[in-house]
């Protein structure tokens, strides 16, 4: 079976080429008759591996020097645990801005941790996200958080909230990598690997220092002290390297990287990722066969969300595209409909050949 | 390079017939048009993966149906903290058997969780674990925990400890699937794949049904519940898909638990294992330029570990092993000398290959 026009929401489209030099890895890795996943994490070939991941990252989202790089396990749902329980110390308080379901689970397990409440919520449909002079920051609040792309109702910040200077703790598990970010304005950005930057099972945390110093301040202020593998401040002493490591995953994530480099930069990918979208938005926006999810100022430039006339049509547009090579199509299982994520790695030619699939649908159902 | 006879402890060697299985799979999968690391674990084909996964352990071991089986992330280390999170209420004692580092490293997470102390310990060299008649389980326990096999001494329990029904917990990150064990005398069984199953990335856990009535307890006592991502109520409720699993790293265990069905299963790789060991342990006794570290009745089959007559002299023994195509040879940092790991992907060829060079390494510098 050839590849196809893959529009997975995660895990996600990687380049043939990173897969290939996977592949050529996978036997024998870096003249050490050893293969990639056969090799001690503390050898000097995997160090060189995970010291190259970090300084491609720094390199391409401008991290300040000051600023930690960790690659853990677990994925954004343990940081949904792992952040406010190291960020906060029992009493102080943190702000969810709610965009969906992703925000919900993580503030189910920040009240875990403190005093944690949303302070932007809305009724009804989940296709935007707040503008700054809609919430007020509470008084004891510690820190706010933010979703900056709804991987399921295809919404994005595009920018990030302003905090006048309080910590800033984001969720970039579906737009990490994809466009540039003020690191600096950030204290935790945390991503799950399996979407802009790798196979699953990678977790990217970059804390400031104040995050870290929050983390020494919980770590003693908490009941018996923060679980070693739940701990920011051991795991920055560590390099990531406290146990063992996902290391085909973090050789992926660090191929990958070194691809988005070759690609120039997030800056040349934000502006292939925003040509994507605006093709498949323009199309979307051209028929009233279509009905965008997102209102037009939330629109995210990952995940393209929208509905024909009716559910039924709905499933036989996801079964015709995929008899016509374009898969996974469908909506997330919450809410239905259709859903295109064109992740960093998503080519304008699949883009492209899902416009042309798209006309023909509409002629012949529409 | 070609591939070299490799004794890694961990990420370790794998049979080149799962790593070319791998490679097929990593550009298009099962008929999906979707590389192994491109596809949705929402979707069939990976659906398919983990239920085989689970077939295969459970035929392998012998798990009673009544028993759970979790594929998670975050290694033994986790583990560590997770396990008696979930199996103590604040106040309950648990029991650990005190082997070495990750024993250890095992009691101060457990610590954090409830009154979890040691219940036998040995001063000088940690050369062997202890006999059932060595310890006495507190009034107050609520489970034992033990090391079944100590990668770093090689030292190994020749069977479970017997605790007269109370719950036993095992860390059998470096034995597991290496011989038949009595899953139903275990209420949990952790353990990091990177061994003898498969790549980093992946943890296997095992839970009796009592495992998962404590935790539920442990849900409703502790405050603010237990954290989505520890407690195994809740990724037993979502057969480990509670969120983006490591889908790469469970195929690679899913093929090679399939590849241990092909040797003839647990028991007949214990037999390989024994003899492979044998042949090792063969050799150390024969002469008295190697001192092998273990006491015999606790040798491991998994890691063998062994001086020469001086620190250089190792040094030296490392050097030219690796130059002779034998690698990763190196005694873990914490104790120096030698250490041979022999997993089940490790050939009785290797052994051979390995101790024709110590037999040289002897002529030339004893």
């Amino acid at each position: 079976m050839p590849r196809l026009h893959n529009f997975s929401a995660g895990p996600a489209l990687l380049p043939l080429s990173v897969i290939e030099q996977l592949i050529d890895a996978l036997p024998e890795f870096d003249g050490t008759g050893q293969g990639l996943m056969e090799l001690s994490h503390r050898s000097q070939s995997f160090d060189n591996v995970i010291v190259r991941a970090e300084e491609h990252l720094r390199t391409l989202l401008g991290i300040p020097k000051s600023y930690t790089v960790l690659f853990l396990q677990g994925g954004a749902s343990l940081q949904f645990f792992m952040c406010p329980l190291n960020l906060l110390c029992p009493g102080d308080g943190a702000d969810y801005l709610m965009t969906g379901t992703w925000s919900s689970k993580a503030l189910v397990e920040a009240k875990r941790c403190g005093d944690a409440r949303p302070v932007w919520e809305i009724q009804g449909p989940l296709d935007r996200v707040p503008q700054d002079n809609e919430y007020t920051i509470r008084d004891n609040s510690v820190f706010v958080h933010y979703t900056s792309n709804n991987t399921i109702y295809g919404t994005q910040y595009s920018a990030a909230p302003n905090t006048n200077g309080l910590a800033l703790v984001s969720d970039m598990s579906s737009d990490i990598c994809s466009r540039p970010i003020d690191v600096a304005q950030h204290d935790v950005i945390y991503a799950g690997a399996q979407k802009n930057l790798g196979p699953s099972g990678v977790t990217l945390v970059i804390l400031s220092p104040r995050a870290l110093e929050r983390s020494a301040l919980s770590d003693r202020t908490r009941d018996g002290g923060l679980p070693s593998m739940l701990n920011y401040g051991l795991m920055a002493s560590k390099r990531s390297l406290f146990n063992t490591p996902n290391t085909f995953g973090i050789y992926a994530l660090e191929r990958m990287l070194s691809w988005l480099k070759d690609q120039g930069g997030v800056g040349a990918i934000e502006q292939k990722n925003t040509a994507k979208a605006n093709t498949l938005y323009t199309e979307l926006d051209r028929s009233a066969f279509w009905t965008p999810y997102a209102q037009p100022n939330s629109r995210s430039i990952m995940n393209v969300t929208w509905t024909t006339p009716s559910p039924d049509l709905d499933a036989l547009f996801v079964k015709e595209a995929s008899d016509a090579g374009l898969v996974a199509l469908r909506g997330h299982r919450s809410v239905g409909g259709l859903r295109a994520s064109i992740y960093n790695a998503c080519s304008l030619d699949s883009i492209n050949a899902l416009v042309s699939f798209m006309q023909n649908f509409e002629s012949n159902h529409g």
